[in-house]
């Protein structure tokens, strides 16, 4: 679908017709997350990639009993790191010393650079600063569905601290940000499917200088 | 452009030519900009589509210098809210309400519920929330322009105190959070251009249940 019907036709589904995404179509729209850019180019996330139905029935009412948790195809939740650490940090700049034939020495400016930023927020900010980043990926995942003709369904109304404990994601570092459902309209069981789309005007957002 | 080709072309571009973006191909990616979703449809930002090059030269010492500010066809200054007041949700409802042709009594537990949620947050919850909205918005922009062909540079490392200043955002209830350079790349002077995409792997990202 080309991008100017593809961001007409999206919506936030709220109900779905429980469809398999083709694994072809949900890599395209996993690739477009991971090639997402980020700052300093950390990714500072993990998406888990949820099919099993007993664990979306579990996450269901963790979100407000939401249906289309359970009707999905897939569901993603985005996980920021809760904190950058100086071992993610370091693991990052070996990857992109790796890819690209550099020696140690010749990125050790920036490592000390990024480790001197994050030791200065606090514990808040570093988990703001990764889901701000992890939003620029969540977008290129909605957008690349969108193209790739799959409804999506983004969620932030849900209790964290519970799915967090479900998924044990505090241990690993990370706490849950947001929930993407993957899958396909039930357009008769939808409310929202033939609403029109509410957006302010172009002048009310941008202004030119 | 097709999706993969365009994810993989992209790269935060460092030198940029001067050339100027057609208003047909930047309109689009305004466009993916306003289109993108935001939590409650909310829209928390305002985005300045910088061309004046006097106030690009302001721009470029506050941003450590970076060329393609300067360099830039269009320089866009992302702007979250830095408080939703009660006035901005009322109004966003308000829109709501004219282009569904609702009344306001069916959408005043809506107002109520969202005015609740903000009543309870810090100031700094406030502008995190609406940054990470933004970012969303951002990321629909930066898929959009490579689609498009349009090179772009998302830029955070800047002094987000002195841009607000300069600009007049603090009195908006605004504070700058990302700029992103959009024009063409000059292949010749980018340091970047031809170096590898460095991404962390599909099983260090993606976690399937």
């Amino acid at each position: 679908m080309n991008l100017q019907k593809a961001l007409r036709w999206r919506y936030a589904t709220k109900a779905m017709n429980g469809e398999t995404v083709p694994s072809e179509k949900l890599q395209k729209i996993l690739d477009a997350i991971r090639f997402a850019p980020t700052s300093a180019g950390l990714q500072p996330f993990v998406v888990f990639v949820i099919t099993d139905p007993k664990l979306k029935e579990k996450i269901r009412p963790i979100a407000n009993n939401q249906q289309q948790i359970v009707q999905s195809s897939h569901l993603l939740v985005f996980a920021p790191w809760s904190i950058y650490t100086t071992e993610r940090i370091t693991e990052t700049i070996d990857l992109n010393n790796a890819i690209r034939q550099l020696t140690e020495s010749q990125t050790a400016n920036l490592r000390e650079r990024l480790l001197k930023i994050f030791r200065e927020l606090s514990p808040e900010e570093h988990f703001y600063q990764a889901a701000k980043q992890t939003a620029i990926a969540m977008g290129f995942g909605l957008l690349a569905a969108a193209i790739e003709g799959v409804d999506a369904s983004p969620m932030e109304g849900f209790d964290s601290e519970k799915l967090d404990e479900l998924l044990e994601l505090r241990k690993l570092n990370l706490m849950s940000s947001t929930l993407v459902a993957l899958g396909y309209r039930n357009a008769d069981e939808d409310w929202l499917v033939n609403m029109k789309k509410v957006r302010r005007s172009e002048s009310a957002i941008f202004i030119h200088i």
